[in-house]
C-alpha cells in the first residue's frame, strides 16, 4: 500500500502521528520560507508543509511540483496555526519528511476545480480529467449509493435480481433497435434490448414472483439532451398483484431513497392524478406540481364579444401567475415571443393584469369589458396583483403551449426549487394512441398492458376510450418511472395484437414465445421500470442525465474520448458476411 | 394482492387462521371422499384439502384442476393428521372454502419436478418452464444472493460501483469483438466490451481510488461448455496498491462469500503458488489442490535401460495414485484409452503397481528391474497398494496429458468432493507468451500488465523470461478470477507495445486515449476480475455455467427459446448502410 491514511481523514486527534499519504497535487504555494501543497484524493484535501530552513532540498522539490502530479509523502501531523474551516482536515497539516513523485503530469487542458474553465466539448474529450472534479465525482458517488439502496430495499422486499440477456431478438414495434451481426449465424442479427420487458414477464410465468434488475437498455433514437443511446433502468415485476400493490411497493422504494439518501421523510401517500386530469389541468402527463397554476378553461366567458381570435378557437384557457401583474411590457413581450417559438407553438398570448381597486388592464381591452375580465379573474381565483395569461387554439396545441408557459412562469417566479420534491402518481393512462400517419392504434405503454376491467366493453366499440392499468411516477415534472399491470390471458393478448394491427403471423413471429409461455399457466402480474439516470439527476439537482453518467455519449451518439464508433477491419466485416454500402 | 400468505410460510402456529394463497398446481390426488392439491409458489408448497361431503361442487372443481393451473384459494389452516416432514409446511393443510382459477395451463412438455423427464434441448426451448423447477430457481436465488453480498462487501471497503459503457470501440487485440453498426455514423461500428479494462484504468486516473462493477461482457468466440457469448464479471480496480493489497482485499471478498453464503470459515490465508511450480507439479495454471498427487519427474531414473520410448522423450514424469494398485487390467486399459484421446494427447501410459512385500508389477517389466521400479516409487513417495502412472514426451504435451490424467484419477478416487473448497492464488505469471504462428509475443494477461521490477532488465535481453505482477484466484481447479498490477508509466507502456509488435500508429489508434490519460498523472493501480458465472457455479456445485444463467445461449450462440439471432428487415439494413453478403 502506498499510503496508510487518505487525504480526508486526519483530524486534531491524529496530531503527532507519522503518516503516509498519496494523491494528486491540487496546488502549491510559496510563503516566506515555507512551501505548501494541497494534496487531493477521492476522500479530501490535506495540506502538506515544507520548511526551507529544516530541509531546503525537500522544500525546493515541493516548489517544483506541478498541478496534478501524483506524489507520496511521509510526515508528522501537526495542528495548523491558521485553520481552514471549509475542509474537514482544515485543522491539521503534515510536516513532510519524505516526498516521492509517483508520476508527473502535463498541464491539464482545464482546471481541476469545482468551477472549471473548461467548456463542455473539452471536458467530454478529457472526461477522465473532468471526473477528477469534485462535483462530477460526487454525482457518481450518489449514483453508486442510490443503486445500492435500491438493491437493499428490493432485496428486503424479497425481489430477486435476475440478469436477462443483452443479445436478444429485434422487435420492429416501438423505437429502433441496435443490432449485432452474428458471425456464427451468418446473415442473422441479435438486437440489444430496449428493455427486458418480455424476459421479466417470462420470469413471472416461471414463478419468480418478484424480479428486479438494474440493467443497461439501448435505443437507437436521434438524441436529445435527456436521452442516451444506452441508459440504465431499474426494471421490476411482481406476481399476484394488482395496481394498488405495485404503487405501494414502489412508492415505498422512492420513500426509502428520499429517507436514506436525502434524509427527507414523506409521511403522506404520494398524491394520484388520473391522466385526463393531468392533461386538463397541466397539459402534460408529467405535471410539475411543486406549484399550482392550473389551467382554467374560459371559452364560455369569451364568446360573443367579436374577438375573432377566441371565437374561432375551439379552446381558450389560461393560467394565473400570482403577483406578476407588475410584469412590464418588455417582460410580457418576452413571454409572447416564448409561446410563439416553434417548439411551444402558440399563435399569440393574451394577458390581463389584475390591478389596484379591482381594475383590469389587458391586451384585449378593445373587446372585453371590465366585467368580462372580472369574470375571468374570478374563475381563475385571481386577486389584485396577479397576471392572467391566456392562449387559444385546438385543445392539444393549446394545452402543450400553456404547459410550456406554465413551466416558464414557474421558473421565473422561483416556484421550481430543486430542493423541493413533489412526487405524483399519474394513473389511468389511455390504452391506445391513434397515429394519423399510419392510420392505426399504437399501444401507449406497450402491447402487454392490460385494459381496465370496467373498460373491457369499449375494446369493441371505442378502443380509443379504453383506459389502461398503467401508471407513471412523476417528480417535479420528470417521469421517473412507469409501468402497468400486464395481460396474463392469451385471448385478451390476441385481441390486443389484433387491435394494434398485427397479423397472427406477425404476432407469432414477434412474440410467439411469450404467447406460448402464457399457455402454460401465467399468473396475474405487473411492474414498472425506473430510469436510474433520471432518478440520480433529480436527486443531484442536475439539468442533464449526462452529468450522472461516467462516460456519456454526445448528441451524435459518439464517445469523443475513445472516438467511438469507428470503422472496423475488412476481415472483421468479412467474418460477419457484411458489406458497408454508404450509397444506400 | 391476490394472496395474504405465501405457500412457504404457514406453520402450526397459524392453525385456525383464514388465509388466501395463490400459486401453481403441483399435483392433485383423490383419496376417499377427499381431494388434495399441492399448491406451489417460489416460497414452498402447501397442501390444500377439499372434502366431498362438505362441498361436493368445490371438491369436483379441485379434481378437475390440471398440473400447472394457476389458482387462488381461501380457507382455514388446520393441523394435518398425516404430517410430511420433508417440507416446511408439512404439519398443516388448508381446508379450502373458495377456489378461483386464475389461469389454466396446457400440459407442460416435461414434468416440473426436481428430477425432470425433459432433455436439455426441450428444457432450453421452454426455459421459462425449466426455471419453475426448484433446483434451477435455487441457482438464480444463489446468484442474486452472491451478487448482493459482493456489493455489500465492496461497498463497505469503499469501492464505488461505476457503470462503464457497453457501446465502445473495437480493439482487434485479443478475442473477437461483437460489433454494433451505427446508424447515425454510417459505416462505423461500436464494439461490445470484452471487459471494461481501459475504462477502469481511466477511472483510476480520475482518482476514483476503488472501483467495481458487476457487468456483462461479450466475446465472439466459438463456444465450449463453460463459455457464453455474454458473461458477467465482477470487475475491480484499486489505486495506490501493490500486489499484496489486491490479493488481501479479494481474498477477503472470497472469505466473506464463503462465510455468508455457505457458512464456511477460512481462518488461514489462501496458499500461494508461483506459476512455474503450478506448471511443474500440476501441469496447469489452475491446479485443483483438493488432492495432492503432484507430478514427479523421473527422466534421470529411466535412462540407459534400452526403453526407446522413454529414452527418446525429453521428459518423463508420473503421478502416484494412492491405493490404486488394485486397478484391473481393464481399468488400466481405460486409463490408457483416456490419455490417448486427442484432447488429452499422450502416446501411451506406463503403469507400475506397488504390490505386497515390496514387489512391483509394471507394463515395462521387460526393461526395468525391481530396483529401477523401486527407485521410481521411492521418489514418488509410493507405498504398498499405490499405482504409479507415467507419461513421456515433450514437456508441454506431457504436462497437459498428465494434468488431465491426474484430474481423472482424482475423480475416480473420489478426491474431488464438491463440498470441499481448496482456494489457491497462482502468482508470478509470465508477462508474455510466444506465438509460433504469428512469430510474435502476446501479452499473457493483457498489454497493461506490469512486469515485476526485479525482471525489468530481462525486457531487453530475454522478454520470454519476464514475470508479471499477475495473479489468478483458483478454487478446485477453476480459475475464478485474475488480474494484475498495471503499468502506470507511459514510457514502460510504450515499451510493452513495442515488444508486442504494435507500431506507434497502431498503439495510438487502439489505446491512444489511455496513453494520453496516463500523461496527466496516473496513480499506481491494479485490480482483477472475477467470473460471476463461474463463482456461482462453484458455490452451487454445477458442472456448467449455463445452469446458473437464467436465459443462456447454446453452443452455436443461439437462444432457442426466443429464436435469436434472426434475420432483420431490409429497411433496418438500409438504415445501417449494410448489405448481407453470404458468399463472402
Amino acid at each position: 500500500m502506498f499510503r496508510d491514511k487518505t487525504c480526508g481523514e486526519l483530524r486534531l486527534a491524529n496530531v503527532n502521528e507519522t503518516v503516509t499519504l498519496a494523491g494528486w497535487v491540487q496546488k502549491t504555494r510559496k510563503m516566506g520560507g515555507m512551501a505548501f501543497v494541497d494534496l487531493r484524493d477521492r476522500y479530501g484535501i490535506t495540506q502538506l508543509a515544507f520548511n526551507q530552513e529544516v530541509n531546503a532540498a525537500l522544500c525546493d522539490q515541493a516548489n517544483k511540483l506541478g498541478r496534478e502530479f501524483v506524489i507520496q509523502v511521509t510526515g508528522v501531523v501537526k495542528e495548523r496555526s491558521s485553520k481552514n474551516n471549509h475542509i474537514d482536515t482544515g485543522e491539521i497539516e503534515i510536516i513532510v519528511s519524505e516526498l516521492n513523485v509517483l508520476n508527473s503530469a502535463e498541464t491539464p487542458p482545464f482546471t481541476i476545480e469545482d468551477e472549471t474553465d473548461g467548456g463542455d466539448d473539452i471536458r467530454m474529450q478529457y472526461r477522465y480529467l473532468d471526473l477528477r472534479r469534485n462535483p462530477v465525482r460526487k454525482n457518481m458517488e450518489l449514483r453508486h449509493k442510490m443503486a445500492f439502496e435500491v438493491r437493499r430495499f428490493l432485496d428486503e422486499q424479497r425481489f430477486l435480481e435476475v440478469e436477462t440477456p443483452i443479445l436478444i431478438k429485434s422487435t420492429p414495434e416501438g423505437a429502433r433497435d441496435f443490432v449485432v451481426p452474428s458471425r456464427m449465424n451468418a446473415g442473422q442479427f441479435y438486437a440489444l434490448p430496449q428493455s427486458p420487458q418480455t424476459f421479466k414477464q417470462l420470469l413471472m410465468v416461471s414463478g419468480f414472483d418478484r424480479y428486479f434488475q438494474i440493467v443497461k437498455c439501448f435505443r437507437d433514437e436521434d438524441l436529445r439532451a435527456d436521452r442516451q443511446p444506452e441508459f440504465t433502468q431499474i426494471d421490476c415485476e411482481m406476481s399476484f398483484v394488482d395496481q394498488e400493490d405495485v404503487l405501494n411497493t414502489f412508492e415505498g422504494m422512492a420513500k426509502h431513497l428520499f429517507k436514506y439518501i436525502k434524509d427527507i421523510d414523506f409521511n403522506e401517500a404520494f398524491p394520484r392524478m388520473v391522466w385526463s386530469d393531468a392533461m386538463k389541468y397541466y397539459g402534460s402527463d408529467k405535471p410539475d406540481i411543486r406549484f399550482d397554476m392550473r389551467f382554467v378553461e374560459l371559452k364560455d366567458l369569451t364568446v360573443d364579444r367579436n374577438f375573432v381570435v377566441f371565437d374561432s378557437a375551439p379552446y381558450v384557457a389560461g393560467i394565473c401567475a400570482k403577483g406578476a401583474a407588475v410584469y412590464t411590457r418588455k417582460q410580457l413581450d418576452e413571454l409572447t415571443d416564448f409561446v410563439k417559438k416553434p417548439q411551444v407553438g402558440a399563435k399569440g398570448l393574451i394577458y390581463v393584469r389584475c390591478e389596484a381597486n379591482g381594475k383590469f388592464k389587458s391586451s384585449v381591452d378593445k373587446f372585453y369589458s371590465q366585467e368580462d375580465l372580472k369574470s375571468w379573474a374570478d374563475r381563475m381565483g385571481a386577486v389584485e396583483g396577479d397576471l392572467l395569461l391566456l392562449i387559444c387554439g385546438t385543445v392539444s396545441q393549446t394545452q402543450k403551449a400553456l404547459c410550456e408557459l406554465r413551466l416558464e412562469m414557474g421558473t421565473r417566479l422561483g416556484l421550481r426549487d430543486k430542493n423541493v420534491f413533489a412526487p405524483l402518481w399519474v394513473i389511468d393512462f389511455p390504452l391506445f394512441e391513434w397515429d394519423e400517419d399510419s392510420n392505426r392504434f399504437y399501444a401507449m405503454h406497450h402491447p402487454f398492458t392490460s385494459p381496465k376491467a370496467e373498460d373491457f366493453a369499449l375494446l369493441d366499440t371505442d378502443p380509443g376510450k379504453v383506459r389502461a392499468n398503467a401508471y407513471d411516477m412523476v417528480i417535479n415534472g420528470v417521469e421517473l418511472g412507469g409501468g402497468s399491470i400486464r395481460i396474463h390471458d392469451s385471448k385478451l393478448q390476441n385481441k390486443m395484437f389484433q387491435l394494434l394491427g398485427f397479423t397472427d403471423e406477425k404476432a407469432q413471429e414477434q412474440f410467439g414465445f411469450l404467447m406460448d409461455a402464457f399457455k402454460y399457466g401465467a399468473p396475474p402480474h405487473g411492474g414498472l421500470a425506473f430510469g436510474l439516470d433520471r432518478l440520480v439527476s433529480l436527486f443531484a439537482g442536475l439539468d442533464s442525465i449526462r452529468d450522472c453518467i461516467a462516460f456519456p455519449k454526445n448528441n451524435s451518439g459518439r464517445d469523443v474520448m475513445i472516438d467511438a464508433p469507428a470503422a472496423i477491419d475488412d476481415t472483421q466485416l468479412k467474418e460477419l458476411s457484411l458489406l458497408v454500402d454508404l450509397k444506400a
